[in-house]
C-alpha cells in the first residue's frame, strides 16, 4: 500500500526534516536529536497530566496520548516526536486482561504458557486501533514539520511478557517455550507480529513519518537462538509495512553481538545501546547503515563537562555512519532532569 | 604465600581430581561438571535447613554454611563443592549494614554514595574472616576427594549493590559514579577488591582448592569503561592470590563481548553464560584457555531429549578447549528439578 498524497512525508512537511534524511542515509546541515521514552516520567507536565489516570488508560485516551507525546517536542525542540505507548498496548487491544503496575511493569491476569492459552490469542478486531489512529492523527496535525515515529515491541519482547506474566530478569519461562514447543511458539510469536505489524500500519497510516520496533529483551538470547527463532517473526512485523515508504528503526537492548542478524529482518537504521561504540557498530554491519544512538543514560546526572565531551565523543564515533540519528542508548531514567536533555539538544544542533 | 602441605591440593586429595586437571587444561577420562548456585533453593533439604533463619546468617554459620554447601554433591555426584556464600558477605563481615530481602536481593541501610560514605569503609577486622575459615575447614575435612571451589563477587557487582543499595536493572547510578567521579570510584573499587581478595584468601588457606571469582552485573558495561575502570580492580582482587598456586575462574554475566579483557585480570579459565558458544568463546579467547560452562538454564525445564542434545552440543563444543569443565550458562533457577541435574551429571559423566 502506498501512502496516500496528503501523507505528511509526502505533502512536503517531513519527507526532508533532517530527521527522515538522516534516516535515509544522508548528512542534514543539523544532525538531529530525540530520546526514547522522551514522553513520560521525566516531564513534570507529563506527571501532572497522568495523575489520577492509569497507564493504558492514557495511552488509549487520545487526547492524553497524544498531548503526552507533544510534550517533550516543544520542552527539548527535539528533532521527532516518538508515539506515547507501551509494548503491550497492541496484546490489550487485541483482548489481554494487562494492567500496568506502577513499580513493577506490565501484569497480565493469563500468562500465555499452553496450546489452549496460544489458540485463544484473538486477532485484532476491526476498529480495535481507532483509539490509536485518532491518536497519531492529531499529534500529526500539531506537530507541523516534525516527523512523527511510530512505536511496537517486537515479538519476542511482547512474547516474553505474554509468557512470563510480566518483567522478568532473563527470560527463562520465555526461552524454555521457546526450545521445548518450537511449533506452538512460532505461533505465539507470529500472533504477536501480526498485532505488532498492524499496530504500526495504523500509525503510518494516521501520519507516521517513521516507525521503530523494540525489542527490549532481546540481551538475553545467543545469536542462533535468534537468528533462529525470532528474527523471522520480527521480520513479519515489518512485512505489514511492505509498499508504505517510510524508515524503519530497529532497537535491541544489549543486542550489539548481532546487530547484523537484526538489520537483517529489513531495519533500514539500527539503534545502538550504550555498550559498543558507533564505529564498531557500523563496522559489525558492514557499512552503509544509518545509526541511532548512543548516549549513556548512566551518565544524564554526571556533571556537564562530562556528560559534554561524551556526547562530543557519540557524534565524532557516528560520523561513521552514513547518516546518524543521535539518541541515548536506553530510555530516558525516570529521574533524570529534563534540562539536560534540552542542554544535549542545543550542544547537537550548535555543532 | 604458598599452601602448606597439607592442603588437600598437595596432599594428594584434590590435586589429581578431574576438576583441578580440566583447570589446568587438562582432559581427564571423566568430564568434571558442577553447577553455579548448586547449593540453594532448588534442593529441598537446603529449604528444609534453612527454615528460621536469614540467608546471611546461614552464611556465616560455619555448620550450616558447610551443610549446605555439602547437600548437593551428595545429591548430585558433581565433581566440585562451591563455597556457600553472598557476594556481600565481605562488606557484611567488613560492619556493612546489609540483609537478604527474600524476593529482593540484598539491601543496604546505607548506600554508598559520597566522598564520605567511601571513608568510612573500613578493612576486615582480624578475626573477621574465622567463621569462613571454620567453615570451609569444616567443608573440606568432609568432602575428601572432591575438590571446593571458593567464591566470592568481583569489585564491579559488589561496588553496584554497595551504591544501588540493592539489585538494579542496569546500575546506572553505579556507573554515573564511575565516569562523575573516577578517584572515589577507583577507592570503593579498591576497597572492594581487598575484601574481597581476603575473603578469596581466607578460603584457600583454609582449602578451597580453586576460586571462582564472580561479575554478576558486567555485562551493563562497555568493553572500553571495562577495561579502563572495573579490570584494574579485578586483578587486584586475585593479586591477593599471588603465590598459592590455585586454579582462579572468572565469570561475567553479559560479558561476552570483553572475554579476553576479562581473562587478562589473571584469570586461568574462564566461565562463560548461555549467550556466546563455547567454541566462540575459545576463538575470542584466542585459544590456549580452559572454559567452563555453558548449558542455558532456560532448558532444565524443557524434556530430556531437548535438554541431552543441549548438553551434547554443549560438549561437542568445549572440545574446542584445552580443558572443558561443565556447568550451566548462569545459577540454577529456584525453581528447578533436582534430578534433572543429577541426570546431567550422569550423562556428563557417562560420555
Amino acid at each position: 500500500m502506498p501512502l496516500t498524497p496528503d501523507h505528511p512525508l509526502l505533502d512536503g512537511r517531513t519527507g526532508t526534516s533532517s530527521l527522515v534524511r538522516a534516516y535515509r542515509g544522508d548528512r542534514p546541515e543539523r544532525t538531529p536529536v530525540w530520546f526514547m521514552r522522551q514522553a513520560g516520567r521525566s516531564l513534570p507536565e507529563y506527571r501532572e497530566l497522568r495523575v489520577g489516570t492509569q497507564m493504558l488508560e492514557a495511552c488509549l485516551t487520545p487526547e492524553l496520548a497524544s498531548e503526552i507525546t507533544l510534550q517533550p517536542v516543544r520542552r527539548h525542540g527535539v528533532d521527532a516526536a516518538i508515539f506515547f505507548s507501551d509494548i503491550v498496548i497492541p496484546a490489550r487491544l487485541a483482548g489481554a486482561d494487562v494492567e500496568i503496575v506502577p513499580g513493577t511493569g506490565p501484569v497480565f491476569a493469563n500468562p500465555i504458557r499452553t496450546a489452549q492459552d496460544v489458540a485463544a490469542l484473538r486477532p485484532l478486531e476491526p476498529g480495535a486501533l481507532d483509539p490509536i489512529r485518532e491518536a497519531v492523527a492529531r499529534t500529526v496535525a500539531e506537530l507541523g514539520s516534525t516527523p512523527l515515529i511510530g512505536f511496537a515491541g517486537a515479538p519476542f519482547t511482547l512474547a516474553s511478557y505474554l509468557v512470563e506474566g510480566g518483567p522478568s530478569k532473563d527470560q527463562q519461562r520465555t526461552r524454555a517455550l521457546m526450545y521445548t514447543e518450537p511449533q506452538l511458539w512460532a505461533t505465539l510469536l507470529n500472533w504477536c507480529a501480526d498485532v505488532a505489524g498492524e499496530f504500526l500500519v495504523a500509525q503510518v497510516e494516521a501520519g507516521a513519518s517513521a516507525v521503530q520496533l523494540f525489542d527490549s529483551w532481546v540481551g538475553s538470547l545467543s545469536e542462533q537462538q535468534y537468528v533462529r527463532r525470532v528474527a523471522p517473526h520480527s521480520k513479519r512485523v515489518f512485512s505489514h509495512l511492505r509498499g508504505f515508504d517510510v524508515p524503519k528503526v530497529h532497537f535491541g537492548l544489549g543486542g550489539g553481538e548481532f546487530l547484523r542478524a537484526m538489520h537483517g529482518i529489513g531495519a533500514d537504521v539500527m539503534g545502538v545501546d550504550w555498550r559498543i561504540p558507533l564505529d564498531l557498530a557500523e563496522e559489525r554491519l558492514g557499512g552503509g547503515v544509518p545509526l541511532q544512538g548512543n548516549i549513556d543514560p548512566a551518565l544524564l546526572g554526571a556533571p556537564w563537562r562530562i556528560l559534554e565531551a561524551h556526547v562530543e565523543d557519540v557524534l565524532a564515533r557516528g560520523l561513521s555512519a552514513p547518516g546518524h540519528v543521535v539518541n541515548l542508548g536506553h530510555g530516558v531514567p525516570p529521574d533524570t532532569d529534563p534540562d539536560v536533555l534540552t542542554r544535549i539538544v542545543e550542544l547537537v544542533h550548535d555543532r
